[in-house]
């Protein structure tokens, strides 16, 4: 008998990949679900892309082995990304490292600082693979909680009194995902502090930097960030590009080396038209974002209405691709969670899979058309009046 | 000080990474440097891919997310091509696994087998990849050696010798790479029988099962294969695809089960556009690869004439895209290697970054076309006339 290995012990498949098989049967069985749960933006990426793929299919290298480090062009205009955007001043040639797509980043990063046993602090809710990548690598994750009342920042109080001893790396992911929670930027300073302190490397997940605001946030703002943080960044949400797999790590050259290094024995450097196409669309003007939040913030209204129609809490002034609802006291999520997809035929993610220990949150995604919310919404009032009337 | 995992002490940047970089200062000063080092294909893909990208991206989900798992069409295009190609009947649901390139898949299967401390037989001559990821993980590289007098195909009775206790898995490499050595089915099958015997796992790495051969060659043809094997394969050098990073691991669906448990924790589907243009291009008739073999005879031709200008000695009955060819007594290769570099500006691959051990030999890509093999040939002959004058 062969053994897998210790790893895939604690390791399941990703929720989606495998809820998503289960909506998928469904749907061959002829229900018709409308999947309110998955952050895919559905929206067309920018018009160039198109014309800009076509082009770059048609020079003579296209689709020949690229460098590990990316395209010069890529990489500088990631730094002028950086500059527009956020302000903060990166060198092209050594801070800046191209990736397919932030979720390889968490492996890459990971690979490139942790020890088995080494430990991880890991917010909940969280990303789940923060959690299943640190496992993989056999280091223990050290959760800690977010809260409502500190707007779903970390409770470094709460931190400093644990052990400390064992944690070499802690991911945060401002403008936070799955609770909608802006970055305040005093308690992140905080946060950096408490990092350098304690020798531990802080990793900002910053996919969702560009949604549905217009402050936008990147951990390299901060003071003495560059010295122990790194951030992870991704077109696919900020430009509809999720499929194409493209994203970028930056941070001072010495952990960008490192991260490299690991990076060139595992993959190879990314298909030149992607690079190409992700080397345009940073260069977008602004207007490209005002459009793209306009679609959201609609979306977001009527995503507002199902919350109201279950009687679910929420925040109107956050950021981000989701709606995080809370259900009345006394319900669970994942019941209502199941509630809605076996009656109504509206697939909604339950809190939990992001680590919300008291299942009390709902999460409701915005890369769904008007037509198929409002429809969602039909459904839910129709149960509702079902229900009323048993 | 932040301290790095220890797992990058064993790793340094992949050979080809660093020394390409070298190249190219080497060309932004003006040398002309011609690189007979890379198997990077430099033929142009299939016409079909072209517009195949075109529609796929038309598709309104092109740029959304793919599953995991990859679309039926690929999955079922890599079954038939498997039928066609090998004689060998896969199960497109459950025994294929389309992968970002087989690169990928060296790190994927190398997770879902190994522990720490787990051993790794590894050949010597071979793809740096294998102990490079094996060091990453933690697992201990065993390497077995190769040699001409056994037509490159491992030495059963010395493996046999060896402490096996803690050997998990086995890679193997047919057609060989560097060597270029064919597939030996009364070998492997000895080998396979030895694999279940001794309970290790054994990954055929299968990317040039196409070129200069109509031979061909998979793992899976031989009895009791998919008890204890898995194989990864690529689109890369078949079809001049190697940027896009598209490949497939093929087995037992329990293993590819394990495998796949690590890659939803790890990464993201494939662009669609790509996945169908690998679909499609998996149908082209046989003719595909006659034209492209023609070429590449042609272009070996050429380059055995280099080899023997330098004297080396060479096999002409191989398979693959590269000419691995032995120096005089008494040479060393990696100073040929050198001295071709930096007196007349060729680029070959010393030996042993493969893990030739005693230094006896370099490895010629076929991947440059015909005028610039004639160049090289012209300045090696100059740098001999110009040895032979001093």
């Amino acid at each position: 008998m062969i053994k897998f290995a210790q790893r895939l012990e604690n390791t399941s498949e990703y929720y989606f990949s495998k809820k998503l098989r289960e909506v998928k049967a469904m749907n061959e069985q002829g229900q018709k679900v409308l999947n309110l749960g998955v952050g895919s933006p559905d929206l067309s990426p920018p018009e160039l892309v198109f014309s800009a793929f076509t082009q770059a299919m048609a020079k003579p290298k296209a689709f020949q082995y690229q460098s590990y480090l990316g395209i010069d062009e890529l990489r500088e205009s990631v730094a002028s990304f950086y500059q527009k955007t956020y302000q903060v001043n990166l060198e092209s040639t050594s801070e800046i490292l191209p990736l397919m797509g932030s979720k390889e980043g968490i492996m890459l990063v990971s690979m490139a600082f942790l020890n088995p046993g080494d430990e991880v602090l890991i917010p909940q809710p969280g990303y789940p693979t923060y959690q299943a990548v640190t496992q993989l690598l056999e280091a223990q994750p050290k959760f800690y909680s977010l809260s409502e009342d500190l707007d779903w920042h970390p409770d470094l109080e709460e931190i400093r009194k644990m052990d400390l001893s064992k944690v070499k790396m802690m991911w945060i992911n401002y403008p936070n995902m799955p609770t909608g929670a802006k970055a305040n930027r005093k308690k992140l300073q905080a946060l950096i502090d408490f990092a350098l302190a304690n020798n531990i490397i802080l990793v900002n997940d910053n996919p969702y930097s560009m949604i549905l605001t217009e402050d936008y946030f990147s951990i390299f703002q901060l003071k003495n960030a560059s010295k122990i943080a790194l951030e992870l960044n991704s077109l696919s949400k900020s430009f509809n590009l999720a499929g194409c797999r493209v994203g970028f790590l930056t941070g001072n050259s010495l952990f960008i080396d490192a991260v490299l290094k690991v990076k060139t024995n595992m993959d190879s450097g990314m298909f030149y038209p992607i690079q190409k196409v992700a080397a345009q669309v940073l260069q977008l003007e602004e207007n490209w974002f005002k459009q793209l939040n306009i679609t959201y913030q609609k979306r977001r209204e009527l995503i507002w209405e199902i919350a109201d129609e279950l009687n679910l809490t929420y925040l109107k002034n956050t950021v981000g691709l989701f709606v995080w609802a809370k259900v009345s006291a006394g319900q669970k999520a994942s019941a209502v969670a199941n509630e809605l997809l076996y009656e109504a035929q509206v697939f909604v993610t339950p809190g939990k899979v992001f680590g919300d220990l008291n299942d009390e949150f709902l999460r409701f995604s915005l890369c769904v058309d008007k037509k198929q919310i409002t429809e969602a919404l039909r459904r839910i009032k129709q149960i509702n009046v079902k229900h009323e009337n048993l």
